[in-house]
């Protein structure tokens, strides 16, 4: 047992006391963790588009996942990609104790629903991922505070902290062999493109695939079709800019829609002689929806969707589309099941099937936490690993 | 070889002359099959709602399947389920021979394309079926005429006549032994509402299935769902005197979206605690494709659209819905393949194993095939089989 077991810890978090404002290195308590919670000590943390998303909050009255009228929560402390190791753990844990090497994951696996019992589904109806949840499920409270004020969670993971509290659902015991510099990314973007490619678009060898949307999701779904053996990968972004990179990363051709009068789903469908077999949408643009539903090929092509919409857009297309024996379906993690499934992407990073150092572009000190955003605001980063302890 | 080989039929048709006229019986001569091609002798014909369609013709303007701007064509032999014997086999027919009793299917299966060769797909790239087409592949010409006028095949059967010409890759092979009145429902409608049960829809024993529509091919699809086992059936239609004949079919609980205020995507999900397993559409409808979408249950809910929309319709629903892991995908023909799958769909009815009979709710002479068109209309049938020799 560790000498802070059942103590409140002090330790610094990144505080964002305002949308949008830098965060704020503050001296933070961390409650112990209660029943079915873990606390863990983090060594690294990445920034990931959601993080800057409810960070800006402006973006607070489209997002669909969030109940209409309800306030931003600060102060927060975000961060949902990390590494770390378990401090302590509250009563009825029995997966997990201290020591063990850990990736928080925003949302859980209870074992127990119908949705953890499924085949199909990583939803779990318990511990799902829930945006707008600021507080511990067990208790309704925050673990955070400062000066008896609650600051609070985000994504049940908050990893923006020396120490954190999650429940014990949410918290994937990987090989502590694993460098958790590198294993961190994981927990969100990396996992839910790739697995978006290989568990649900499953292409087979030498099919063709379209990957709409480039940054750190879009290039891990390519990633994803190179190791399934695509033929042709064909990435999809206003960006010009962005398909030097993206060839690292398995693409084979590029597409600008800009550079088209045409619609994009026109110019795949020429490029392919009637579709690409398989396409994964990671920009969350409905437009990029429909296109990559458009795209592919009647028969036998499936579209996955991954990125987050906006409350008031709409999916739409003529029904034929469908009829024509086209599918599409969306994900969220890849369908990874966080403690069942991504102990074993570890092992693959492990053992070299999987490449994970490409995706890490930039790496800053904890206290220099706000280049991160900067670097991915400007679209500069694909991942920023933030070093809690250099 | 018969006496008729290679010698022009003389035999009795029913002719549509003109749009939503009562078809009238001629005799027309039927020329001989030529490359790839086998005249058949029909015996048994029904009678399903696409012979209407096209034969109302004032649909033309709305169906997505017809080019814009085209004309119906007419005068026209309809029919395309049915039963009959082949007569004489063109030349290079190596898997059909004279005697051979078949079912002649709309849609085509050549065995070489790419369709052909892919697992997932029945759209076969040569023979797909197409209702804008009335002549035959070979040489751009019709096999039947009156006097020297041409008169237009339909779907590439044609079976409202006593004698007609298909493309042998439109022409399923099946057990002798089988009685081709009651089979020949197996042609069109019954085998596209179950195979997309079966096929597409898949579900699991025990698992719950929303079928919207209840004529033919909804009941089909409900009997689908009931030979897989699912523990409740749930009929939609806006008729509710169609409830107690689909209770046959494995219809346990009937929705009628009229007797509610709020959505019957919603009534359907308050009533299976989130959603059904799966829902099959059957209407054309874009409302009911959006609602049957909709009321599929997060996680694992899969919708398989199987009515033709009309033109300007759109299928529009907010991403959300897929992003929470629900799936869409459509279907023609339920996936079977005609040549490869309906063989052993007839072996399953001489088993016992598959019920037809319950389709068939009338039975008509050739010359009164005009009343098969009354009962459909009037909503009556659900198969009415018209007899050629009788």
């Amino acid at each position: 047992m560790s000498s802070t077991a059942g103590q409140v810890i002090k330790c610094k978090a990144a505080v964002a006391w305002e949308a949008g404002k830098p965060l704020v290195i503050e001296e933070v308590e961390v409650a112990p963790p209660q029943e079915n919670e873990v606390r863990l000590k983090i060594l690294f943390t990445a920034l990931c588009h959601s993080d800057v998303y409810f960070w800006e909050a402006k973006l607070k009255l489209k997002c669909p996942f969030i109940l209409q009228g309800q306030k931003p929560l600060f102060p927060r402390i975000f961060g949902h990609e990390a590494g770390g190791i378990v401090e302590s753990v509250g009563e009825g844990v029995t997966e997990l104790k201290p020591g063990d090497h850990v990736l928080p994951i925003f949302t859980g696996e209870c074992k127990e629903c119908r949705h953890c019992k499924s085949a199909e589904s990583n939803l779990c109806e318990t511990l799902r991922f829930d945006n707008d949840r600021g507080h511990m499920l067990n208790d309704g409270k925050t673990r955070f505070s400062k000066n008896g004020q609650p600051i609070y969670h985000f994504l049940g993971t908050s990893t923006f902290s020396e120490y954190t509290v999650a429940h014990a659902g949410c918290v994937a015991k990987i090989n502590p062999e694993a460098p958790l510099d590198k294993v961190c990314v994981l927990s969100c973007g990396v996992s839910t493109g790739m697995g978006a490619t290989l568990n649900v678009a499953k292409p087979q060898k030498g099919q063709t695939v379209a990957v709409f949307g480039l940054g750190a999701v879009g290039l891990a779904a390519c990633e994803g079709a190179r190791m399934a053996g695509a033929s042709r990968i064909i990435g999809v972004d206003l960006n010009p800019g962005r398909f030097d990179r993206a060839k690292n990363f398995g693409v084979t051709e590029f597409v600008n829609p800009k550079d088209h009068d045409k619609p994009v789903q026109q110019v795949i469908a020429e490029m392919t002689d009637g579709g690409v077999d398989r396409a994964v949408e990671c920009t969350g643009s409905f437009q990029a929806m429909i296109s990559a539903f458009e795209c592919v090929h009647d028969g036998w092509g499936l579209a996955v969707l991954v990125g987050v919409p906006s409350k008031d857009d709409a999916f739409m297309t003529h029904p034929m589309n469908f009829l024509n024996e086209r599918t599409v379906k969306g994900t969220i993690f890849g369908n990874y099941r966080p403690r069942s499934d991504i102990p074993a992407r570890v092992e693959k990073y492990m053992n070299k099937e999987l490449e994970l150092d490409k995706f890490i572009t930039h790496s800053v000190p904890f206290s220099e936490i706000n280049k991160a955003f900067d670097y991915m605001l400007k679209g500069e980063s694909l991942r920023c690993v933030i070093r809690m302890e250099a």
